[in-house]
């Protein structure tokens, strides 16, 4: 690990350091550190890769925040999405600092982290429009849209300038809410000279602009308009304008609505309670009351929409939901596209659900159900234009859509060396002389599997691929230690390699095979153990290699007496 | 399982019963049985998905077939790509039977499977328009568009009339061998009247009209037009005609053309010589020669257009190819869309090649680099309108896929109870009276791991599964059995549970606990070493799943001597 360089002998500096979503999508965190204050922007989850086989969640690593303790003043956070705050119930068990969020962005932190405890003090409610100071860093928080509410994006200040970090956003110009991004701060922030801007480049590989919220509302009634029986509705819990479109549906075409789905419920009385969410208690039915309405008055609204298995809406297509039932005659509105990597368990969840006779509307069927929550092209030429910085740092995506947004800010007039394509743990300092990418700091995955955290590593992770594609075969033998002789064993147990009951001939070949071997380390005076172990781990992984063409894990056991 | 209920007593049927690719993508093969012969179309292999952990490859079940035997006659191939001949060399072992197809489909049949024997007389030359016959059932060769060249769909006529295979087709106005699909040999079949159409139902979900190939050598001159250094392209390596545009492009714009990838190789050598691919040698050079020209008068075509690990491109794009490195300037051409399922390591290849300097072109950002093989919407109704068939089965495609192809049927006026949508093993059986789904057979997935073809089943991916997420924990004892008194151990071994060395606090704590657990075996008089072993199993769980909320399999042995 290259140490990043120690920061200048005098003067004031800002570093800028992504610990996490630059060059990925998820767990985005980034730290901004003058010399004598410290602040992070989110703190996020990344759900594990194919390759962290039994990894629950991945965090990113705190050690360059360890090693600052004395000067980390604040956490803000920018929106209430798993990938900006999922690991803030880790963050805050090691420090003690206030984090500083939207209202419904702390509720969210709240009610995904139930199991964890919080010190309630350390939430601090910020409005869009207000400024919070943290030592010598002030932050005002500046409206934005984006798919859940409360987002906001950060005009930071320092001593050496204002870097605007856009958090996740998209310019809606006819949003639900009537309130578009708030253009006149943003242009006045602009005008006041930015440093360097952040901005998010998750659709920066996208032309055109993403379309508004208010085109899904519009295929919702077409599909209301049109769907003979009960309509089951499936986003992101978190997108709170969607779900007021949905009930806003329900509503205008007289149907009830039913809630499937706890973190549903969840968001649902979070947002209810702050005013995000209009929804008239007196249209809610339970689930027990399905029965009691006729189809044509139901919709029912459910969490799944990535084919997730053990979510409502996965369960609910292979028949394994306690309280509910597809039948022919249902429609299914998937109002999400898949995250890259859940193509599949989306495409099994429709292919059950069509099975069971439902209809499903996926894609863009019967008009756009779904739309982006993040800015196209334009929008990002156009945040460009508005903040004007001297500095340009894409953040938030995929290396390759880092490098497209960066190309599109040299359009804009950011100079070329202004802009600086960084991944996680790159730091870039400002000096008052310039701008340079110094060095690079600890910013690796660190996986959290059960209650542990950081103990599954690349070791570990090597043995469960190896035991996932060959699986394990052990070979126990117990041997007279003065003697030299076999005592009892070699017994032969596998898991994960073959189908082997243990009368099994090609056991007891095996067996013999390893007997073979111990014969022939005694007749060449073999005593030592290890050496013994090692005879027997190669001419058992030979024998099994040339009888499947496998390579379990092979380990021998010998106990001496 | 279900088993298939008797043909009928007395006068003709014909059966059609999937094996495999109804419901799913892949290993497409389909069963046309009467009552004195049989016929199998395609023999494929499918790719396994991400549960089947440590398996090569999927196969079909052919237990139909065995029991059968007697009046299986032939193997019908329609073109050569490996979800319709991958599986041939497994069903060669056990059937001596023809094996029926265009030259290319045969050579590709050939070159895939190098490691396995061919009887070579077993293979038929058929050209398109050319018929053979089988017992009582002739099957003519039709030629229709695919993204293969000497792809064929079938007649297949019998006793009680002509089933029509479509293969896997589009309908190519403007194809670049100047060769539309045999229109009038379609309408004329279809005028003579069709029993039951088997159609392709890939792109059932698409409107329109997919884009004739030709379109492609549009994008790619625009491309070639403005890339400064050398290119690579990527495609499938059966895509012959779209090695052809990327050679005929290259011709055009004087450079140079090396190939990379043996399956490529392979491919090229095959369709040169039987006449399918103009590739003037001349022009040919190696990689070893690319450093004589300037990149701007080379082209390299390679494989890994789905980020296949071991591919050329993901080499490349990990600088790990010992015959030539990505640099900047180069322009890397992705000619191909993502299978589902692939659509991560795609992009992990994508952004690599970034990281390296290249310029990667891929999706439609530069006009349209791809175009599927498969008909879309209007081409499957113009199919059904040149066949007119009585019946209707889908083929070749997910569950959701098979239904809008049978509703688009029956806008062509199939009735409705005259479509049969069906799954892998369903039996549809037409008599004189009519046509019904008359039962299920064997139609399981067949899982081929290493030189084992089968004997990894369900129980096996289980423990791989359970293996691949939490590691597994062996404890070892060896006891006198007569005194009941432990003379070694107990010892604890453990792979992908926790990074865990020997001496590790945790380790001695839990095997302090076994030896408790064996102590109060002991003072209960407990003998039997089962019992022993399960307190062992349970005592232990329980004491990891306290400490690290992780349920690795567990696994006790107790040696007597």
């Amino acid at each position: 690990m290259p140490l990043v360089v120690a920061p200048p002998p005098d003067g004031p500096y800002v570093r800028i350091i992504p610990l996490g979503g630059c060059g990925e999508i998820g767990r985005n965190m980034t730290i901004i550190e003058t010399r004598d204050d410290l602040v992070v922007v989110d703190c996020g989850l990344m759900f594990p890769d194919e390759s962290m086989l039994g990894v629950d969640i991945v965090i990113n690593d705190f050690t360059y925040l360890r090693e600052r303790r004395d000067k980390f003043r604040a956490l803000l956070v920018t929106h209430g999405h798993e990938d900006h705050i999922g690991g803030i119930p880790y963050l805050l068990r090691e420090f003690d600092v206030p984090v500083a969020g939207t209202p419904l962005s702390l509720a969210l932190i709240r009610a995904k982290a139930r199991d964890h405890k919080f010190n309630d003090k350390a939430f601090v409610i910020v409005n869009p429009g207000e400024r919070v100071r943290y030592g010598g860093i002030e932050t005002e928080f500046v409206h934005i849209n984006h798919s859940v509410a409360g987002a906001c994006a950060l005009a930071i200040t320092t001593e050496l300038g204002t870097l605007f970090h856009t958090g996740d956003f998209k310019f809606d110009q006819t949003p639900l809410d009537g309130k578009p991004a708030d253009f006149a701060a943003i242009a006045g922030i602009g005008d006041e000279g930015v440093l360097c801007m952040l901005s998010d480049s998750t659709n920066a590989e996208r032309s055109g602009h993403t379309p508004s919220e208010r085109v899904v509302g519009e295929a919702f009634a077409n599909i209301f308009a049109h769907a003979p029986g009960r309509i089951i509705v499936t986003s992101f819990a978190s997108n709170v304008p969607r779900i007021q479109q949905i009930v806003d549906t329900a509503l205008r075409f007289e149907r009830r609505i039913a809630l499937l789905g706890r973190s549903l419920m969840n968001v649902v009385q979070h947002a209810t309670a702050l005013g995000y969410l209009n929804l008239p208690p007196e249209r809610v039915i339970r689930l027990e009351q399905l029965d009691a309405f006729p189809p044509s008055e139901i919709v029912v609204i459910t969490t799944g929409s990535q084919g997730e298995p053990m979510s409502a809406l996965s369960r609910l297509a292979v028949r394994d939901h306690p309280r509910m039932k597809i039948v022919a005659g249902d429609t299914v509105v998937i109002s999400a596209t898949p995250i890259p990597g859940n193509e599949k368990s989306v495409g099994k969840t429709i292919n059950n659900l069509y099975r069971l006779g439902a209809t499903v509307i996926h894609g863009t069927a019967r008009g756009t159900a779904h739309v982006s929550g993040h800015a196209s092209q334009e929008e990002l030429l156009l945040m460009l234009n508005l903040v004007r910085p001297k500095y340009f740092v894409p953040i938030h995506g995929e290396y390759r859509m880092l490098v497209t947004h960066a190309g599109l800010a040299q359009k804009t007039g950011v100079a070329p060396e202004n802009c600086f394509v960084i991944e996680n743990g790159d730091v870039v300092e400002f000096t008052p002389a310039g701008a340079e990418k110094i060095g690079k700091t600890y910013a690796g995955n660190v996986m959290v599997d059960g209650s542990g955290v950081g103990d599954v590593g690349e070791a570990v992770l090597r043995d469960r691929k190896h035991l996932s594609a060959d699986g394990i075969m052990l070979v126990v033998v117990t041997v007279d230690a003065e003697e030299s002789r076999v005592v009892a064993g070699p017994d032969l147990i596998s898991r994960g390699v073959f189908y082997l009951p243990e009368a099994d001939q090609v056991t007891r070949d095996l067996e013999r095979r390893v007997a073979d071997i111990l014969g022939g380390c005694s007749a060449e005076g073999i005593r030592d153990v290890n050496t013994v172990k090692e005879h027997i781990r190669q001419g058992l992984s030979k024998a099994v290699y040339e009888r499947t063409r496998r390579r379990p894990i092979v380990v021998p056991v010998v106990m001496e007496v």
